[in-house]
C-alpha cells in the first residue's frame, strides 16, 4: 500500500467531556467538534482538530470514552485508568484494494470493513502485526481535496 | 497555551532497523530520514515523514529505540515489547512562554527545557497531569514556516 495521509490519533479516555475541557483550557485548542455517538463501534466521538502551517487539516485528536459496558475500548481503559494512545488511522484512497494488500500480506484484518467516525469506510490491523501499533486504514472522505 | 501543529509522535520500537522495514515495505511509506543517535536522551531515532493534503509537511512518526541500558524508554518496551505509541508532540512558537504556562497550571514537567530530536527546544509534561498521555512541547523550527 501507498501511505496516506496521517488523519487521526485515537486517544482513549474514561471522560470525552473532562478531555475536551484538557485541551480547550490546558492545550489551548480552538476548533473542537461536536461529540456524537458511534454505538456500532461501540464508543462516543470528538474531534479535536490541530492547526497545520499552512492551515490544511491537521491530523486530528480522536476523543473516544466507552458507549457502554461491552465498547471494544473497556479493556483498554481497565489497562489505562487515565487514558492513552489507542490507534492510529491512515487515509488511502481506495479501501477496497488496500484491504487486499494487507490480506495479500498476511495481515490480521480486525472484523469487517465498516462506516467509520468520518462516515468513509474503516478497518483495522491487529496490533501485533503492526509493530505494535492497532492500525485503522480508512478510506479519505470524498470532496476534502 | 495555544495549540500548535502536532509536529509528531513518537513510538518507542525495540529495533528501529524493523520498524523502518515496516513503513517501508507495508505501510508504503516514501520519505523516510536517516536514523541517529540522541544519547543525550537515551535514544535512537528516525523521522517517517508523512503526506499532506497540501504537500505541506504532515505530522511525522519519530521511531525511538533505547540508546542504551539507561534509556528512559526502557521501562516502556519492557511493557510494550512490541513497541507501542509513547508519546505525542506539539509545537509551540515559544519554548519559554509555554514552558511559564504549564507551570503556572500545576503542571508537573520532566526536567529542564533541552534539544530535542530537531534542533530546537522541547520539555515533556508527566502523563499523569495530561490526561494519562505523555506530552512533548517542542518550539517550532525557524525557517521552517
Amino acid at each position: 500500500m501507498k501511505l496516506g495521509r496521517m488523519n487521526h490519533l485515537g486517544y482513549a479516555v474514561p471522560s470525552i467531556e473532562a478531555a475536551i475541557s484538557h485541551y480547550r483550557d490546558v492545550m489551548g485548542a480552538t476548533d473542537i467538534e461536536e461529540p456524537f455517538d458511534l454505538p456500532e463501534q461501540g464508543v462516543k466521538v470528538c474531534f479535536v482538530n490541530t492547526p497545520t502551517d499552512s492551515g490544511m487539516n491537521g491530523t486530528q485528536i480522536e476523543l473516544i470514552e466507552p458507549f457502554d459496558a461491552t465498547s471494544p475500548i473497556n479493556n483498554f481503559l481497565e489497562k489505562n485508568p487515565q487514558g492513552g494512545q489507542h490507534h492510529v488511522c491512515f487515509e488511502v484512497p481506495d479501501i477496497a484494494t488496500a484491504r487486499e494488500e494487507f490480506e495479500a500480506m498476511g495481515k490480521r484484518i480486525l472484523g469487517p470493513t465498516r462506516i467509520g467516525a468520518h462516515g468513509t469506510p474503516i478497518f483495522f490491523v491487529h496490533p501485533k502485526d503492526m509493530q505494535g501499533m492497532l492500525t485503522e486504514i480508512m478510506e479519505t472522505p470524498k470532496g476534502d481535496h
